[in-house]
Parts: structure tokens; sequence; C-alpha cells
């Protein structure tokens, strides 16, 4: 029986369409477009839209401050005169209180909005919008609705979650991500009674935003595989091989870096080392982001809709509980394709 | 006898000629030609070119990594695909280590350029250019030889540093600035015998960069007015009056912010202060930023041409040998006549 899809028309209402890119606004790819792309491919599962959670696991996922910042951050930027003086109408950080603005010195809550942005907007990249909070919302309730459906009895569900969460720390958005939408996932597999959790995340790009929020956690563990930051890939800062948690979570996280142009073959080799990275927990929760894609224009993997289908049946064969969440994936004509392969996989591996 | 000029051609090289602000390319501020405007209105000062220093005390005010980073970064950038991509031949860093990305995780340099670019860079709008790294060497060099005049025996030398330095840290560079002119200014008068530094800092924005610098230290008291950060001006972070310095350097540093609109009488009222406050040292360093001034377009301050020279006397009535050190200043038309105007009144204040 093919995996339910669960998803929100809300999601639709984040339209970033730009990105700020060493001083430049260029085209953003993290379109709404998207959300039905994948939606026409995955026509023949089972479509559930996503109900209203409370924010409850959310603020324990991330800092309260921080989601009261991402509610209301918009609204105070149309207050203020972006768009008179500059025509900006999207919240776009342009100062950051870094350690080497910082030196220790302990910073004071910036007083105009344009500061402020800075304190939790990592990047330049990560427009705000009108509907922007609406959307992140909403993914996190389709998390929450395929946690649910688990809870219910499904032994696998996929929420279509936009825009991705990966990257999205406990204070911090970037990377096209607001809220860790697998994050939130994990906890509420937590609270369902799953006394371990993995995150196994093949999204290209690694992510940072799970990683920091399960650090210091031997309760959730996370795995990654992804284009190499050490060769100039975002996040950049994170992603490398020693990077293994800390504190109780020591050991807990485990990233597998990739070359640049690596393909199905040591992809799948990354993934079969995830795989039984992950055997042994009680839950997963798989991050899929699609743009390891050969066709995707933000990475430069090479993998194949074989090559997904594979990863769906390895990580399916553990037989967890398993909740799959929508990251990245930006080759409109081809992440359908790419998500329903993964899904057709999990389900085969799951069955066999 | 008028106070001599250190300048040099060198710091007409950095021309970064636009910033970019809440991810919007804007026309910049900080233009060579400050400098020519700087000059013709002290055509009756003598005029020093600026004489080659060594890196030694560069070196001490800012991390080596700094110095190296900030020397190399731009024929990096002309490396990489900037141009072909996006038209970007300036440095702009787009991703930026913040505690709400790293969450206490330690990161690893970045490989890339663009990645290492928001390493050290703290906003967007101080782009690093052809001749920055030039230019801001030339302003160091500016700073030091006015302070070889004083130990010479000048009473007073003011360097005509471009561009300005205030808010560079030990080891970031924002705000328009790269390299601190006023710091090393202040470390080099140390190394000449004067056993306390004050540095006294005019400039209508906080210099976040000196208080960072000498943060924990006792022997160079930092202090500063301001239009008031909590009123929404950069550096946003810092400048407020609780402020006061760390460590041994508790008490050294003093914020005095004022109000938007505050014009010649609370500005004095802040001056006599920081005089006061500076009284007692063995050397003083004012970081003169003209921006105060009424006519600026960066700060909303309501300054006159007989406010700066009437700091200038309350500051040269200390009898301190001084070293002058330019900072910001953006209205062309009224820029020289504000420098001479403070000059005039340090000297008039330093005879009387």
């Amino acid at each position: 029986m093919p995996i339910p899809v669960v998803w929100s028309p809300e999601t639709r209402r984040h339209e970033p369409m730009r990105e700020v890119w060493v001083g430049v606004p260029t085209e953003g790819t993290e379109l709404p477009e998207r959300v039905d792309r994948i939606l026409a491919a995955t026509a023949g599962h089972e479509r559930v839209e996503a109900t209203a959670h409370d924010d409850e696991v959310l603020r324990r996922v991330h800092a309260p401050a921080f989601v009261d910042h991402l509610s209301t951050i918009h609204a105070a930027w149309m207050q203020g005169p972006y768009v008179e003086l500059v025509g900006q109408d999207r919240v776009v950080p342009y100062v950051f209180p870094t350690p080497a603005m910082t030196q220790g010195m302990p910073p004071t809550r910036a007083a105009a909005t344009h500061g402020r942005a800075g304190q939790f907007g990592y990047d330049t990249m990560t427009l705000v919008g009108a509907g922007t909070w609406e959307a992140a919302r909403a993914a996190v309730d389709c998390a929450l609705s395929a946690v649910d459906l688990v809870g219910a009895g499904a032994a696998a569900a996929y929420a279509l979650c936009r825009p991705p969460g990966h990257h999205a720390t406990r204070d911090g958005y970037g990377g096209s991500c607001y809220l860790n939408n697998a994050a939130v996932a994990a906890e509420a597999l937590r609270d369902a009674g799953h006394a371990t959790v993995a995150v196994v995340d093949l999204d290209a790009h690694h992510g940072n935003g799970t990683q920091a929020i399960f650090w210091e956690r031997a309760d959730v563990r996370y795995g990654s595989l992804h284009v190499d930051p050490g060769a100039g890939w975002f996040p950049h800062f994170f992603g490398h091989a020693h990077e293994t948690g800390a504190g109780p979570g020591e050991g807990a996280t485990r990233n597998l870096p990739l070359a640049e142009g690596a393909g199905d073959g040591p992809w799948l080799e990354a993934v079969r080392g995830l795989t039984a990275y992950a055997a042994g927990a009680d839950a997963l929760v798989v991050s899929l982001g699609v743009d390891a894609a050969a066709e995707d224009p933000e990475s430069p993997l090479q993998v194949t809709a074989d090559g997904y289908a594979a990863a769906g049946r390895l990580l399916g064969s553990l037989g967890l509980p398993a909740v799959v969440v929508q990251e990245g994936g930006y080759h409109l004509d081809t992440i359908g394709g790419l998500v329903a392969a993964y899904l057709d996989g999990h389900e085969q591996g799951r069955a066999g």
C-alpha cells in the first residue's frame, strides 16, 4: 500500500522568489510549484491534508523567542521604512552578530527590525515574505500529522513539507529553511513512546540545523550524507566527518561527506552506512532531499531516480515506523518522480 | 601652528561604490573623494605623506589570520566564479557563523571563498574590492605616521585615514571599516611610552571595534558618544551605556548614547563628559567622525561646525599628546570644513 502523502495548501504561501547571494539578488529555486509537482507525481498515494497542531512540540524544538520572532518579523518589517527606502518587502538581514563582531562582549538585542533580523537569520538567501510564516508553520503541521498517521498504525507516512527545514537550528534560520520539520517529527516520535529515533538525512546538503538541535542528545541520532562542505558547499562550516556530537550525544551524530560529482555508487554506499547506523533505533525520520539528483541546479551530486528508489529500499528494510519529511529538491521537472521513486522503494523495502 | 595632516594617496584606492543593505545593492557614501575634500579644506595645514610601517603593531591589534584574510581575500575572490555567475567583483558575504547558526558546535573554517567571507566580514555593506586592502593598509600607515610626529614633538597630528576603522574588531570587519586605525594609533602610543591612552570617539556611530579591542584592558580607555543603538542605529548590538568593559578593563569603557536629532547642546555636554573621562590619561586618540553633522546622510544627529570646533577646544584643552584619526563623515560638501573646524578648535584649546 503506497505511503500516504500529508500536505497542506498553506505551504504554497511562502513565495521568496529570490535569494540574495554574495550581495546579488538572484532568482530563487525553492518555489511554491514544488508542492504541486510532488503532488502530481504521487497521485496514486492516499492524500491526507494536515491538521492543525498546537505549538507545544514546536516550542520545545525551537526557542520560544525564535518562534515569536519568525511569526512576527514580516509584519514588523512592513511597518518599517524598507519598502519606501529601497523597495525591499522581504526580510533580509544585513548585519550579523558573529563572534568576529561580538568578540566575547555580550550583545544587546537589536532595537531596529533590520538589526534584529540578523540575530535569527544567518544568511541573506532565506527571505521572509508575507506568507512565509504560514507556510513554514503548515509544514510543521504536515510533519506532525505524518507522525499521527504512524501513531495510528501506518508503517510510514510522507510529509510534503515546504519550505524545507533541516538548516533551521534551535534559534536560527537559513539555507531556505525556517522551522525544522524533521526535528519536530523526531521529537514527536519520542513523545509517542519511541525510545530512540534515527534521523537519516538524504538531502544533498548537510542538515546543520537538525545536527545542532540533537547535538548533545543520545535519544535522537542524526546521520547525513551530503556533498562535502570541505569542497566549498553550504552550510560551509558544518557537515564534516569529525562532527560526531557532544556530551550525552557524543557519537550519536554521523556525517558522510561525498565528493562533488558522486553518483549512485558512492551515494548508495553511504546510504548503506546510514542504514546500518539507524538499525536498532525505534523509529526513523528520513530527511528526503532530492537535490542530490543529477539534474538538480543546487548540488553537484549525480544521483538517479533508481538511486533514490534503492535508498528507499535500504531504509525501508529497517522495518521501523517511519516519517519521511521533504527537504530540498529544486529541478521542477524531476523532483516529483524522485520523491515517488524513494517512497515506492521504501514501501518495497519494508514489505520485502 | 595648525595641526599637521598626514595622508596617503593610496587611501583613494578603495572604491566600494556600493553597499548591500537589507539585500539591496545601494550607492555607497564612503567615497574616495572624501580624501580630496578634506585635503582641500585643510590646505593651510602642513601636509605630511605617510611613510610605510611594518605590520608589527597592526598584528598585535588585529589577529594575524584576519590580516592575512583581508590582504588576500579579493584576489581569491577573483579566482572564483562570482563574476561569471552573478557579476560580483567585490567580496560580499552571504552566510554568517552567528551563534544562531553554530549553536555551540565548533565551526570548521569554510573552504569556499564565499563561505569564508562571512567568518571575518560581519555585514553585507562593507565590500572588499581591488584596492581595498592597499587603502586600508595605507590608512594604518597614516595613523602610525601621525604617532611618529607626536613622538617627534608635535603636540598633535591628524591622520586622514580612509577607509575609516572604528567598527573593525580584532578579527572582524564591517560598518565600512577594515583595519582599526584608531586602535593601532593607541597601541603605538602605548609602545611610545604613554602609560595610559584615552580614545575619544566623536563619530556619530558607536565604535564597537575599538571598544572590543580594548574591552578587557585598563591601559587604553575607550569613550564614545553616538546616536543611541537602542533607537535602531548601527552597530545595533553595541554602544549602550551599560557597556563598561570587563576584567581588568571593567570601568575603562564609557558610552554616552544620544537621542536621534540631538544637536550641539546635548552633543557638547557629552563631549565635556568624555573630556573629563580622558583627563589623567597620558595620551589621547580622537576618532574624528564628522557624520554627527546635521547635513550628513548617515546619521540623525544635528551637530554644527561650531559644535565640532567647540569639541576640538574641549579635547585640546586637555593638553595631551594627541593623534586625531579620521573616521566617518559622508556629506562631501561639508566634511572638509567640519574636520578643519575640529582641528582648529583642538589647536586653540591646547594653546589656550
